[in-house]
Protein backbone atom coordinates (compact mmCIF):
# COMPACT_ATOMS: atom_id res chain seq x y z
CA UNK A 1 0.00 0.00 0.00
CA UNK A 2 1.00 3.55 -0.96
CA UNK A 3 -0.40 6.70 1.36
CA UNK A 4 0.08 10.38 1.36
CA UNK A 5 -1.05 13.10 3.64
CA UNK A 6 -2.28 15.66 1.78
CA UNK A 7 -1.18 19.40 2.31
CA UNK A 8 -2.32 20.94 5.58
CA UNK A 9 -4.80 23.35 5.77
CA UNK A 10 -8.63 23.60 5.38
CA UNK A 11 -10.23 21.63 1.81
CA UNK A 12 -12.63 23.38 -0.17
CA UNK A 13 -15.62 21.87 -0.61
CA UNK A 14 -18.05 22.58 -2.91
CA UNK A 15 -21.32 21.62 -3.58
CA UNK A 16 -22.49 20.78 -7.42
CA UNK A 17 -26.28 19.84 -8.15
CA UNK A 18 -27.05 18.65 -11.75
CA UNK A 19 -30.83 19.02 -12.81
CA UNK A 20 -33.01 16.93 -15.46
CA UNK A 21 -31.06 15.96 -18.53
CA UNK A 22 -27.78 16.98 -17.46
CA UNK A 23 -25.31 14.02 -18.05
CA UNK A 24 -22.93 13.20 -14.66
CA UNK A 25 -19.22 12.44 -16.23
CA UNK A 26 -19.55 15.25 -18.95
CA UNK A 27 -20.97 17.97 -16.64
CA UNK A 28 -18.72 17.00 -13.75
CA UNK A 29 -15.62 16.15 -15.94
CA UNK A 30 -16.10 19.93 -17.16
CA UNK A 31 -15.97 21.07 -13.94
CA UNK A 32 -12.86 19.45 -12.50
CA UNK A 33 -11.08 21.00 -15.65
CA UNK A 34 -12.28 24.19 -15.50
CA UNK A 35 -11.60 24.50 -12.00
CA UNK A 36 -8.09 22.95 -11.43
CA UNK A 37 -9.32 20.10 -9.01
CA UNK A 38 -5.91 18.23 -9.01
CA UNK A 39 -7.22 15.90 -5.88
CA UNK A 40 -10.90 15.10 -4.53
CA UNK A 41 -13.14 13.29 -2.87
CA UNK A 42 -17.31 13.02 -3.88
CA UNK A 43 -19.91 11.44 -2.79
CA UNK A 44 -23.57 12.01 -4.19
CA UNK A 45 -27.39 11.39 -4.02
CA UNK A 46 -30.08 11.91 -6.37
CA UNK A 47 -31.97 9.87 -9.23
CA UNK A 48 -30.97 9.05 -12.98
CA UNK A 49 -33.66 8.44 -15.63
CA UNK A 50 -30.91 6.22 -17.76
CA UNK A 51 -27.16 4.90 -16.99
CA UNK A 52 -24.63 2.90 -19.07
CA UNK A 53 -22.62 1.40 -15.99
CA UNK A 54 -19.54 -0.56 -16.73
CA UNK A 55 -17.68 -3.80 -15.35
CA UNK A 56 -13.85 -3.98 -16.04
CA UNK A 57 -13.63 -7.52 -17.53
CA UNK A 58 -10.41 -8.55 -16.26
CA UNK A 59 -9.76 -10.94 -19.36
CA UNK A 60 -10.55 -8.58 -22.28
CA UNK A 61 -9.10 -5.74 -20.24
CA UNK A 62 -12.15 -3.47 -21.60
CA UNK A 63 -15.11 -2.00 -19.60
CA UNK A 64 -18.59 -4.58 -20.74
CA UNK A 65 -21.30 -2.23 -20.57
CA UNK A 66 -24.29 -2.18 -18.40
CA UNK A 67 -27.30 0.00 -19.63
CA UNK A 68 -29.70 1.04 -17.84
CA UNK A 69 -32.83 2.04 -18.84
CA UNK A 70 -35.27 2.90 -16.73
CA UNK A 71 -35.96 5.94 -13.22
CA UNK A 72 -33.43 4.73 -10.54
CA UNK A 73 -32.32 6.41 -7.97
CA UNK A 74 -29.13 7.20 -6.97
CA UNK A 75 -28.73 5.41 -3.75
CA UNK A 76 -24.69 6.18 -3.88
CA UNK A 77 -22.52 7.48 -6.10
CA UNK A 78 -18.52 7.55 -4.72
CA UNK A 79 -15.32 9.08 -6.74
CA UNK A 80 -12.38 10.38 -6.43
CA UNK A 81 -10.24 13.07 -8.63
CA UNK A 82 -6.44 13.07 -9.32
CA UNK A 83 -4.70 14.26 -12.47
CA UNK A 84 -4.27 12.21 -15.36
CA UNK A 85 -2.11 13.03 -18.62
CA UNK A 86 -2.14 16.56 -17.66
CA UNK A 87 -6.10 16.93 -16.74
CA UNK A 88 -8.21 16.64 -13.50
CA UNK A 89 -10.15 13.24 -14.06
CA UNK A 90 -12.95 11.62 -12.52
CA UNK A 91 -13.69 8.15 -11.10
CA UNK A 92 -16.88 7.35 -9.91
CA UNK A 93 -18.95 4.24 -8.78
CA UNK A 94 -22.16 4.01 -8.26
CA UNK A 95 -25.28 1.69 -6.46
CA UNK A 96 -28.81 2.32 -8.58
CA UNK A 97 -31.95 1.36 -6.75
CA UNK A 98 -35.30 0.20 -8.86
CA UNK A 99 -38.34 0.96 -8.27
CA UNK A 100 -38.48 -2.77 -6.14
CA UNK A 101 -35.84 -2.07 -4.47
CA UNK A 102 -33.47 -4.36 -6.13
CA UNK A 103 -30.17 -2.78 -7.05
CA UNK A 104 -27.41 -2.51 -9.99
CA UNK A 105 -24.35 -1.23 -9.96
CA UNK A 106 -21.11 -0.44 -12.05
CA UNK A 107 -18.69 1.94 -12.78
CA UNK A 108 -19.97 5.18 -13.90
CA UNK A 109 -20.18 5.75 -17.94
CA UNK A 110 -22.56 7.76 -18.97
CA UNK A 111 -25.61 8.81 -16.80
CA UNK A 112 -28.87 11.01 -17.13
CA UNK A 113 -30.09 13.14 -14.26
CA UNK A 114 -33.66 13.43 -13.48
CA UNK A 115 -34.28 15.47 -11.34
CA UNK A 116 -31.44 15.77 -9.22
CA UNK A 117 -28.14 14.93 -8.37
CA UNK A 118 -26.77 16.59 -5.34
CA UNK A 119 -22.62 15.93 -4.72
CA UNK A 120 -20.51 16.85 -2.21
CA UNK A 121 -16.88 17.63 -3.35
CA UNK A 122 -13.64 17.57 -0.92
CA UNK A 123 -11.03 18.92 -2.67
CA UNK A 124 -8.11 18.34 -0.22
CA UNK A 125 -4.71 20.65 -1.10
CA UNK A 126 -2.14 18.62 -2.93
CA UNK A 127 -2.32 16.83 -6.23
CA UNK A 128 -3.08 13.02 -7.13
CA UNK A 129 -1.24 12.01 -10.48
CA UNK A 130 -2.73 8.71 -12.79
CA UNK A 131 -0.35 6.51 -14.29
CA UNK A 132 -1.10 3.78 -16.98
CA UNK A 133 -0.53 0.57 -14.98
CA UNK A 134 0.70 -1.81 -17.59
CA UNK A 135 -0.64 -4.59 -16.36
CA UNK A 136 -4.57 -3.82 -16.55
CA UNK A 137 -4.14 -1.01 -18.91
CA UNK A 138 -5.94 1.39 -16.66
CA UNK A 139 -4.63 4.90 -15.66
CA UNK A 140 -4.53 4.23 -11.80
CA UNK A 141 -3.60 6.53 -9.28
CA UNK A 142 0.00 6.71 -8.32
CA UNK A 143 1.51 8.33 -5.01
CA UNK A 144 5.23 6.89 -5.51
CA UNK A 145 6.78 6.15 -2.75
CA UNK A 146 5.69 7.31 0.49
CA UNK B 1 -24.86 22.22 -13.33
CA UNK B 2 -24.43 24.89 -10.50
CA UNK B 3 -21.98 24.92 -8.15
CA UNK B 4 -20.99 26.40 -5.17
CA UNK B 5 -17.51 26.85 -2.96
CA UNK B 6 -18.66 26.79 0.38
CA UNK B 7 -16.88 29.79 2.75
CA UNK B 8 -13.68 28.61 3.58
CA UNK B 9 -12.34 27.44 6.61
CA UNK B 10 -12.31 24.11 8.52
CA UNK B 11 -15.79 22.47 8.66
CA UNK B 12 -17.34 21.12 11.62
CA UNK B 13 -16.71 17.18 11.56
CA UNK B 14 -19.56 15.49 14.02
CA UNK B 15 -19.41 11.81 15.12
CA UNK B 16 -23.01 10.72 15.65
CA UNK B 17 -24.10 7.46 16.90
CA UNK B 18 -27.52 6.19 17.09
CA UNK B 19 -28.48 2.96 19.29
CA UNK B 20 -30.63 0.20 19.35
CA UNK B 21 -34.17 1.53 18.84
CA UNK B 22 -33.70 4.53 17.36
CA UNK B 23 -35.56 5.62 14.65
CA UNK B 24 -32.94 7.51 11.67
CA UNK B 25 -34.74 10.07 10.11
CA UNK B 26 -36.36 11.12 13.48
CA UNK B 27 -33.20 12.06 15.75
CA UNK B 28 -30.92 13.05 12.95
CA UNK B 29 -33.83 15.48 11.98
CA UNK B 30 -34.17 16.78 15.20
CA UNK B 31 -30.11 17.13 16.10
CA UNK B 32 -29.64 19.22 12.25
CA UNK B 33 -32.67 21.16 13.46
CA UNK B 34 -31.39 21.53 17.47
CA UNK B 35 -27.81 22.29 16.43
CA UNK B 36 -29.04 24.54 13.11
CA UNK B 37 -26.54 22.96 10.65
CA UNK B 38 -27.54 24.77 7.41
CA UNK B 39 -24.84 22.67 4.87
CA UNK B 40 -23.76 19.03 5.40
CA UNK B 41 -23.00 15.92 4.11
CA UNK B 42 -22.79 12.45 5.84
CA UNK B 43 -21.52 8.93 5.39
CA UNK B 44 -22.89 5.91 7.97
CA UNK B 45 -22.52 2.06 8.11
CA UNK B 46 -24.40 0.20 10.99
CA UNK B 47 -27.05 -2.31 10.65
CA UNK B 48 -31.30 -2.00 11.38
CA UNK B 49 -33.73 -3.76 12.38
CA UNK B 50 -36.27 -2.92 9.91
CA UNK B 51 -36.78 0.01 7.49
CA UNK B 52 -39.15 1.88 5.06
CA UNK B 53 -37.41 2.52 2.08
CA UNK B 54 -38.99 5.03 -1.11
CA UNK B 55 -38.83 4.83 -5.22
CA UNK B 56 -39.76 7.85 -6.51
CA UNK B 57 -41.96 7.23 -8.97
CA UNK B 58 -41.87 9.57 -11.75
CA UNK B 59 -45.14 8.93 -13.28
CA UNK B 60 -46.86 9.50 -9.68
CA UNK B 61 -44.53 12.04 -7.98
CA UNK B 62 -45.21 9.81 -4.77
CA UNK B 63 -42.96 8.02 -3.41
CA UNK B 64 -43.46 4.01 -3.41
CA UNK B 65 -42.90 2.65 0.13
CA UNK B 66 -40.80 -0.56 0.07
CA UNK B 67 -40.72 -2.20 3.57
CA UNK B 68 -38.03 -3.93 4.88
CA UNK B 69 -38.36 -6.61 7.90
CA UNK B 70 -35.67 -8.36 8.39
CA UNK B 71 -32.14 -7.28 10.52
CA UNK B 72 -30.17 -6.03 7.50
CA UNK B 73 -26.51 -4.23 7.50
CA UNK B 74 -26.28 -0.50 6.45
CA UNK B 75 -23.86 -1.03 3.95
CA UNK B 76 -23.98 2.43 2.52
CA UNK B 77 -25.92 5.74 4.24
CA UNK B 78 -25.30 8.39 1.90
CA UNK B 79 -27.17 11.98 2.83
CA UNK B 80 -26.89 15.30 2.84
CA UNK B 81 -28.09 18.56 4.61
CA UNK B 82 -29.72 22.39 3.22
CA UNK B 83 -32.98 24.09 4.19
CA UNK B 84 -35.96 24.37 3.34
CA UNK B 85 -38.83 26.17 4.46
CA UNK B 86 -36.66 28.39 7.04
CA UNK B 87 -35.12 24.24 8.62
CA UNK B 88 -32.77 22.02 8.04
CA UNK B 89 -33.34 18.95 6.46
CA UNK B 90 -32.10 16.12 5.68
CA UNK B 91 -32.07 13.53 2.28
CA UNK B 92 -30.49 10.42 2.66
CA UNK B 93 -29.89 7.23 0.50
CA UNK B 94 -29.45 3.81 1.80
CA UNK B 95 -27.90 0.06 0.46
CA UNK B 96 -28.69 -2.45 2.62
CA UNK B 97 -27.27 -5.88 3.04
CA UNK B 98 -29.42 -9.30 4.19
CA UNK B 99 -28.32 -11.95 5.24
CA UNK B 100 -27.04 -13.83 1.86
CA UNK B 101 -25.29 -11.21 0.95
CA UNK B 102 -28.30 -9.51 -1.27
CA UNK B 103 -28.96 -5.47 -1.16
CA UNK B 104 -31.94 -3.57 -1.42
CA UNK B 105 -31.70 0.23 -1.32
CA UNK B 106 -33.75 3.29 -1.66
CA UNK B 107 -34.72 6.64 -0.51
CA UNK B 108 -34.37 6.60 3.82
CA UNK B 109 -38.08 7.09 5.08
CA UNK B 110 -37.93 5.36 8.09
CA UNK B 111 -35.28 2.76 9.96
CA UNK B 112 -34.84 1.31 13.38
CA UNK B 113 -31.82 0.86 14.58
CA UNK B 114 -29.85 -2.33 15.79
CA UNK B 115 -27.52 -2.40 17.09
CA UNK B 116 -25.38 0.57 16.21
CA UNK B 117 -25.40 3.37 13.43
CA UNK B 118 -21.89 5.13 12.78
CA UNK B 119 -22.42 8.36 11.22
CA UNK B 120 -19.71 11.42 10.32
CA UNK B 121 -21.33 14.55 9.51
CA UNK B 122 -19.33 17.49 8.15
CA UNK B 123 -20.59 21.00 8.30
CA UNK B 124 -18.71 22.93 5.66
CA UNK B 125 -18.85 26.56 6.39
CA UNK B 126 -21.98 28.37 4.81
CA UNK B 127 -25.64 27.18 4.12
CA UNK B 128 -27.27 25.36 1.24
CA UNK B 129 -31.27 25.78 0.43
CA UNK B 130 -33.74 24.29 -0.50
CA UNK B 131 -36.22 25.44 -2.98
CA UNK B 132 -39.31 23.50 -4.48
CA UNK B 133 -39.11 22.34 -8.30
CA UNK B 134 -42.30 22.89 -10.12
CA UNK B 135 -41.93 19.72 -12.01
CA UNK B 136 -41.26 16.93 -9.73
CA UNK B 137 -43.02 18.84 -6.97
CA UNK B 138 -39.78 17.85 -4.88
CA UNK B 139 -37.64 20.43 -2.90
CA UNK B 140 -34.00 20.44 -4.62
CA UNK B 141 -30.95 22.13 -3.53
CA UNK B 142 -30.97 25.52 -5.34
CA UNK B 143 -27.57 26.93 -6.15
CA UNK B 144 -28.71 30.33 -7.48
CA UNK B 145 -26.70 31.20 -9.89
CA UNK B 146 -22.67 30.56 -10.28
CA UNK C 1 -28.70 9.69 20.22
CA UNK C 2 -25.21 10.64 20.93
CA UNK C 3 -23.08 12.85 19.56
CA UNK C 4 -19.73 14.83 19.96
CA UNK C 5 -18.38 17.90 18.12
CA UNK C 6 -14.47 16.69 17.07
CA UNK C 7 -12.02 19.09 18.00
CA UNK C 8 -11.45 22.61 15.77
CA UNK C 9 -8.75 22.36 13.33
CA UNK C 10 -8.47 21.49 9.73
CA UNK C 11 -8.77 17.57 9.18
CA UNK C 12 -6.17 15.31 8.11
CA UNK C 13 -7.00 14.02 4.64
CA UNK C 14 -4.83 10.71 3.36
CA UNK C 15 -5.31 9.56 0.18
CA UNK C 16 -4.15 5.88 0.08
CA UNK C 17 -4.28 3.23 -2.90
CA UNK C 18 -3.88 -0.21 -2.75
CA UNK C 19 -2.60 -2.45 -5.10
CA UNK C 20 -3.17 -6.14 -6.75
CA UNK C 21 -2.98 -8.73 -4.16
CA UNK C 22 -3.06 -6.50 -0.84
CA UNK C 23 -5.68 -7.64 1.52
CA UNK C 24 -8.14 -4.55 2.44
CA UNK C 25 -8.46 -5.21 6.09
CA UNK C 26 -4.52 -6.37 7.10
CA UNK C 27 -2.76 -2.74 4.94
CA UNK C 28 -5.58 -0.42 6.36
CA UNK C 29 -5.47 -1.72 9.85
CA UNK C 30 -1.64 -1.85 9.71
CA UNK C 31 -1.97 2.04 8.71
CA UNK C 32 -4.47 3.42 11.33
CA UNK C 33 -2.22 1.41 14.00
CA UNK C 34 1.54 2.63 12.79
CA UNK C 35 -0.50 6.10 11.88
CA UNK C 36 -2.00 6.33 14.90
CA UNK C 37 -5.44 7.58 13.26
CA UNK C 38 -7.77 7.77 16.42
CA UNK C 39 -10.65 8.94 14.56
CA UNK C 40 -11.82 8.64 10.89
CA UNK C 41 -13.94 8.33 8.02
CA UNK C 42 -13.45 6.83 4.87
CA UNK C 43 -14.84 6.08 1.35
CA UNK C 44 -12.98 4.27 -1.62
CA UNK C 45 -13.66 2.81 -4.86
CA UNK C 46 -12.17 -0.19 -6.87
CA UNK C 47 -11.99 -3.51 -7.67
CA UNK C 48 -11.38 -7.25 -5.66
CA UNK C 49 -10.30 -10.18 -7.25
CA UNK C 50 -11.74 -11.90 -3.98
CA UNK C 51 -13.70 -10.89 -1.17
CA UNK C 52 -15.05 -12.67 1.95
CA UNK C 53 -18.64 -10.11 3.57
CA UNK C 54 -20.06 -10.98 6.49
CA UNK C 55 -23.62 -10.35 8.28
CA UNK C 56 -24.33 -9.93 12.12
CA UNK C 57 -26.80 -12.62 12.77
CA UNK C 58 -28.71 -11.41 15.57
CA UNK C 59 -29.87 -14.42 16.98
CA UNK C 60 -26.49 -16.45 17.52
CA UNK C 61 -24.22 -12.95 17.74
CA UNK C 62 -21.37 -14.37 15.22
CA UNK C 63 -20.89 -12.99 11.51
CA UNK C 64 -22.08 -15.21 9.24
CA UNK C 65 -19.64 -15.13 6.41
CA UNK C 66 -20.45 -14.62 2.82
CA UNK C 67 -17.02 -15.66 0.13
CA UNK C 68 -17.51 -13.70 -3.26
CA UNK C 69 -15.10 -15.80 -5.77
CA UNK C 70 -15.00 -13.60 -8.26
CA UNK C 71 -13.49 -10.12 -10.18
CA UNK C 72 -15.97 -7.69 -8.41
CA UNK C 73 -16.01 -3.63 -8.73
CA UNK C 74 -15.73 -1.97 -5.37
CA UNK C 75 -18.87 0.00 -5.85
CA UNK C 76 -19.28 1.48 -2.38
CA UNK C 77 -16.88 1.03 0.54
CA UNK C 78 -17.57 3.48 3.65
CA UNK C 79 -15.58 2.74 7.00
CA UNK C 80 -14.76 4.53 10.25
CA UNK C 81 -12.26 4.26 12.72
CA UNK C 82 -12.44 4.29 16.52
CA UNK C 83 -9.80 3.11 19.24
CA UNK C 84 -10.81 -0.22 20.53
CA UNK C 85 -8.99 -1.92 23.46
CA UNK C 86 -6.32 0.96 23.09
CA UNK C 87 -5.72 0.08 19.31
CA UNK C 88 -6.69 2.26 16.27
CA UNK C 89 -9.64 -0.25 14.48
CA UNK C 90 -11.53 -0.01 11.56
CA UNK C 91 -15.26 -0.89 10.61
CA UNK C 92 -16.01 -1.14 7.21
CA UNK C 93 -19.22 -2.30 4.84
CA UNK C 94 -18.94 -2.63 1.17
CA UNK C 95 -21.11 -2.99 -2.14
CA UNK C 96 -19.84 -5.03 -4.58
CA UNK C 97 -20.46 -5.42 -8.13
CA UNK C 98 -20.69 -8.23 -10.38
CA UNK C 99 -20.43 -8.58 -14.53
CA UNK C 100 -23.96 -8.08 -14.59
CA UNK C 101 -24.45 -5.23 -12.76
CA UNK C 102 -26.17 -7.17 -10.01
CA UNK C 103 -24.23 -6.12 -6.01
CA UNK C 104 -23.68 -7.97 -3.13
CA UNK C 105 -22.70 -6.89 -0.07
CA UNK C 106 -21.70 -7.03 3.34
CA UNK C 107 -19.63 -6.07 6.69
CA UNK C 108 -15.96 -6.25 5.41
CA UNK C 109 -13.66 -9.56 6.60
CA UNK C 110 -11.21 -9.75 3.79
CA UNK C 111 -10.64 -8.59 0.68
CA UNK C 112 -8.14 -8.96 -2.30
CA UNK C 113 -7.67 -5.90 -4.58
CA UNK C 114 -7.41 -6.03 -7.87
CA UNK C 115 -5.99 -4.02 -9.75
CA UNK C 116 -6.18 -0.97 -7.28
CA UNK C 117 -8.51 0.08 -4.39
CA UNK C 118 -8.77 4.34 -4.29
CA UNK C 119 -9.63 4.97 -0.66
CA UNK C 120 -9.91 8.94 0.64
CA UNK C 121 -9.28 9.07 4.73
CA UNK C 122 -10.57 11.47 6.77
CA UNK C 123 -9.02 12.78 10.18
CA UNK C 124 -10.60 14.85 12.03
CA UNK C 125 -9.04 16.04 15.12
CA UNK C 126 -10.18 14.02 18.64
CA UNK C 127 -10.93 10.71 19.25
CA UNK C 128 -13.61 8.19 19.10
CA UNK C 129 -13.43 5.28 21.43
CA UNK C 130 -15.11 2.05 21.36
CA UNK C 131 -16.69 0.05 24.18
CA UNK C 132 -17.85 -3.52 24.10
CA UNK C 133 -21.78 -3.62 23.88
CA UNK C 134 -23.29 -6.47 26.36
CA UNK C 135 -26.37 -6.85 24.59
CA UNK C 136 -24.73 -7.72 20.47
CA UNK C 137 -20.72 -8.33 22.53
CA UNK C 138 -19.82 -5.87 19.68
CA UNK C 139 -17.24 -2.92 20.26
CA UNK C 140 -19.50 -0.21 19.47
CA UNK C 141 -18.31 3.24 19.41
CA UNK C 142 -19.05 4.96 22.94
CA UNK C 143 -19.32 9.35 22.52
CA UNK C 144 -19.73 8.99 26.55
CA UNK C 145 -22.68 11.55 27.14
CA UNK C 146 -23.02 14.83 25.11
Amino acid sequence: MRWKKLDPGPPGIYALVLATGDDVPTELGRFVREQKIEAGALTAIGAFSSAVLGYFDWETKQYKRIPVEEQVEVLSLIGDVAVSEGKPTLHMHVVLGKRDGSTVGGHLLEARVRPTLEITLTEPPGYLRKRKDPESGLALIDLGRS
